[in-house]
């Protein structure tokens, strides 16, 4: 039996001598290695706080002391030490969550995989604690150096310097990366530390060190406290780090040193007021594979040979990201004044080619999406017209800045959102259902929703031709499916994708919805219902051709892979009825709910957002009676015609 | 003559003495105690900066190098510096905005009034300038110390300090404060710097220092660059403010002390990297009821008595504000769980009363409202009840952590939205109207909009007693008008207000707009059209008795104060379509535009928003044929009723 399966939860530690812990370690490294490589997950940054996370569970006893980890991929230890160690379905439905879960054990906390919110949640769990008479609580959060890149850390820890009667440790897990290399004044100063004689020195000696002070280690401290001298003066420094913030500060340690790592979270623990614990570590430690790869020594990998880290799959398919990598290196080459902009995700975003053919014009700006947006609108200012590269579920970070900065000052600034609707297996916080809902409400903002390769490299171009407003194209996670060809483009750019034999139904579909509309309309013609189905391509603002066709259909369909709540068919409902055009319009789109993990297959099916349910619930509609037919009256005085229509109706 | 009123722009300073300039600034404070007295305005923050905007006329030359105001609302001494001398309708239709325009001048930048986003802008703007071949352009950017503890003025430091090839003065405009005292480990550290014999003697003598020196100073200063020494030692000094992020520093200087100011800044521009010049402040310099205003320095004024400072016109009325501050302390009373967190605005935002009961028990966490936020959701965690009172407008910038921190992990929190809706002078960027639009979309939220003192007093209690989802109570600028008492509140808490002859017309008013709904009502009625008005306190989620009415009616007009895009009146539409009731509904509320400064009533007349232009509308509605009157149909098999409705009809 290994000593692995033998931990049922952490305090099974205690009774573990530091050559169990290590030798633990090397099976928690095994046992990553080998299940990640079969269901895909976030390899290089668990396999980077073995030690770290094994040393806060002997040294601090959650529950009770609750442990915070910034955006939660890096939980995969810390899963296994509190009884979970099924990893067979994970991020599959019924699987364990990639990230932390409540609902899964109870040293759980926070879920969200949004970076640089740990230590809020960890001011205002301190904060309880004290109020509610658990002084002896501690409470631990683990951040990484790139979301201290973030605004909200230096907002936390703004406030977290400003009350220290309370127990709460910051271990920074610095290994010198967010997604890519971490950027910036901070990063350099990090970097610094990192590389200085004396953390150097202290790593390879602290492993004698510790042992050699042993358990007085603690004792020798306590003179500390008063001011710092001695050999811990490079150790406990108040100056370092955060120096204009005044918070306490213990390191650089090195955080694959278990002995070092459990004395100092120790001595830490025995603070009594707000630490930081500073710890170097190496992502993808132990696995040779994530060593040498330069790009994100396996940050996130599907599933790969665990012997050589080789993807399984073919990844010979073309993503949606690489077509819009494509085309914003070829605008690159046609406009000098293309910039690009990443928050720390330089290659996800698909901005790679681009950097490579301009690399003073692309700029990664951290996690840090606020910056990223209203710097862009800094650029726009300058005349250049930056395009931000960002998943849709980070954008909701940054929607006063879209607004006030962008939108307000007229920018031409592009945004691109990659991984927009429901994206699958990453769980609640990293579906991109919200962008349409949220952005549309921005004044002057154009949304384009490509269906296929094709429409994105034109809705592309048509984005940055655009000097006055934001615009915005949006596109899902995966491969790009086959392209859609138009039966017709209207005038206003809408595509016509399929006419059925009567004018019933108009299915308005955005993105890669199409897809499912047009099976509806199969199955609606099938059953005599005569369907349209449009692509609107520019789905904010809504076209007029859509109102004009809406107004010789009997009923209209919007269809978005975004929440319905507030969603692009209120608009579109809102419009046709501006416009005196009263045809009923059913808005389908994903439930204003939070989606668990599971295939983008099944969230999609339990939504009823699959071509059979749809059809089904037309065919009940159009074939009852309660849908009033109704036309344009004649006291608008409008004639609605479709403008450029070659074959009037 | 007067000076200031032969300063006909920016290069007119050129000419001037030093003596002239002080005589210029004299002449500036007096325009300002006399003018802003009149039409009321932002006092405080611009007697601050005369001293300091002078100089940075003098030696840099906007709008070549442009100028980035912070907030903006200090900018009134640019406004009289760039040939904008009539305040005379100062923050009304035609008259000067109370922040910067571009649509005033060439000189302004950033319209925006949402803090810390000024830093963002230099990076952008800086960068654009060096890529356009405007190599000699330096953009400015001033910013107080009270928005240093925005994070994104973290995210702008971090990237700022990343490239350094490039002209941006950052200007730290510190007094101290943001509203009220500034917060946190940053605010600490400043006021070290400000009370160190170091900067006390150097004030002092800084006067002659560079009279001294004069000219030669930046000769000397020269010597400096390659490092640090001689007297300038304690004046450029990488180490201090952020020294992590390695941003060079100059300062800190008297920042009314014009002399000084003229040569840091020319020392500033000479650096040809970014640059941090550090001037201490006093807000509401120079005006003695100013100086002696403990609780905010005359931050924002209405109309004064110029003498003595006291209000003009009685300021006995009773706001919303005090109504909720009122509540408040007797929930904290009531239950010692309830905690209370403002971003940096406790007094304006009814928080004092609380705060001066339970001290300990409110939390200003500064300029950060997405920490005030997720520090709520660690509270929560916690076992306390956090109420966040925060401005609509500002909420914007939390939107995801409401989401991903609070909603997503079924914190009760309670969001309490002063300024909710058209607020008026402020201009775009201080209206509330985004509020209902973008908090709608997170779900299982519960949003209350009292439409009068008790209704207030009530949903705030109702508010506070859910525990496992966010709340929001939102209310208007400025006084509660009278109680509007209820004809009838149905079982699920929806009040009827107003009863028609006929069931026509239903009116779901939302909030403050109950006022307009009943007018309209009445109108209504002297046509022949019987009208419903209901309040349903909690707009969402959508009461059963507001689906149940609308049902019985012929059209259903939603009336808010937030936008009509995405608003509430979308929601109830489609919740009307889900129960199969297919009653028109027409959604009225503030257009899709950012709305000028204006007063609330003139942007509600223009949003088509008063009793006439509703009712006109509506009677061509119902009178014409073109409503179709749906009732729902038998094969729903829904019998809607209104819970609780002591007459049926």
């Amino acid at each position: 039996m290994s000593l692995l399966s033998s931990i049922t939860g952490p305090r099974d530690l205690d009774a573990l001598t530091v050559p169990q812990l290590q030798q633990l370690a090397r099976e928690v490294r095994d046992f990553l290695v080998e299940n990640v490589a079969r269901t895909g997950g976030h390899l290089g940054p668990n396999l980077g706080v073995v030690e770290l996370t094994i040393a806060m569970h002997r040294v601090f006893d959650s529950p009770l002391d609750p442990f915070v980890f910034d955006t939660g991929h890096q939980s995969y230890v810390h899963k296994l030490l509190t009884g979970r160690q099924d990893f067979s379905q994970l991020r599959s439905r019924g699987g364990l969550a990639g990230y932390p879960q409540r609902g899964e054990s109870e040293h759980d906390v926070v879920e969200s995989s949004h970076a640089s919110s740990s230590l809020s949640w960890a001011d205002g769990i301190s904060r309880a604690l004290m109020r509610t008479g658990r002084r002896d609580r501690h409470v631990v959060a683990v951040v990484g150096d790139g979301s201290l890149t973030g605004g909200m850390t230096w907002e936390a820890l703004n406030n977290i310097s400003d009350d220290n009667d309370r127990n709460l440790v910051i271990v920074v897990n610095d290994n010198g990366r967010s997604y890519a290399p971490t950027i910036g004044g901070m990063a350099r100063y990090l970097n610094r530390v990192r590389t200085t004689e004396g953390y150097e020195s202290l790593r390879r000696g602290s492993d004698s060190l510790f042992r050699r002070f042993g358990p007085a280690g603690r004792a020798l401290y306590r003179g500390v406290r008063g001011g710092t001298h001695g050999f811990l003066s490079r150790f406990v420094n108040n100056e370092a780090l955060y120096s204009n913030l005044d918070i306490k500060y213990l390191g650089p340690v090195d955080g694959h040193d278990l002995p070092t790592l459990i004395e100092t979270l120790k001595i830490a623990k025995s603070y009594g007021r707000p630490v930081i614990v500073h710890a170097i570590t190496e992502k993808g430690r132990g696995y040779e594979p994530a060593r040498n790869d330069e790009a994100d020594q396996f940050h996130a990998v599907g599933k790969i040979d665990p012997a050589t880290g080789q993807p399984l799959s073919g990844a010979d398919a073309v993503a949606w990201t690489d077509v819009f990598a494509e085309e914003l290196a070829r605008a690159g080459g046609e406009r000098e004044d293309i910039v690009a902009i990443t928050a720390a995700m330089l290659r996800p975003t698909g901005l790679q080619p681009f950097a490579q053919l301009y690399p003073d014009r692309v700029f990664d700006v951290g996690i840090a999406e606020q910056h990223a947006v209203a710097s862009a609108a800094g650029l726009a200012f300058g005349g250049l017209h930056p395009v931000v590269a960002i998943y849709a579920t980070f954008m909701n970070r940054a929607f006063d800045q879209v607004m006030m900065d962008v939108a307000l000052h007229k920018a031409g600034v592009t945004f691109v959102l990659d991984r927009a609707g429901v994206t699958g297996p990453d769980g609640p916080s990293h579906h991109g259902v919200w962008d349409l809902a949220m952005l549309q409400l921005v004044p002057g903002i154009r949304i384009a929703a490509p269906r296929d390769a094709a429409r994105l490299r034109e809705e592309f171009a048509e984005a940055i031709a655009v000097e006055d407003a934001p615009t915005v194209v949006r596109f899902p996670k995966g491969t790009v499916s086959a392209d859609v060809p138009a039966l017709e483009r209207l005038a206003d750019g809408v595509d016509v994708l399929a006419r059925g034999d009567e004018e019933d139904v108009l299915i308005v579909a955005i993105g890669p919805m199409v897809h499912t509309a047009l099976a509806v309309a199969e199955r609606l013609e099938a059953q005599g219902i005569g369907a349209t189905v449009v692509d609107p391509r520019w789905v904010v603002p809504v076209q007029p051709s859509v109102v004009a066709l809406a107004a010789r259909h009997r009923l209209v369909i919007t269809l978005e892979d975004g929440i319905r709540v507030g969603g692009i068919g209120t608009r579109v409902r809102q419009v046709l009825r501006e416009a005196g055009v009263d045809t009923a319009v059913d808005e389908l789109g994903v439930p204003d709910a939070f989606l668990d993990h599971a295939t983008r297959e099944q969230i999609l099916e339990d939504a009823g957002l699959t071509p059979a349910k749809i059809a089904q619930d037309v065919v009940s509609q159009v074939l009852g009676t309660r849908i009033p037919v109704a036309r344009p009256s004649s006291d608008t005085g409008t004639v609605w015609s479709v403008p450029g229509e070659s074959q009037p109706r």
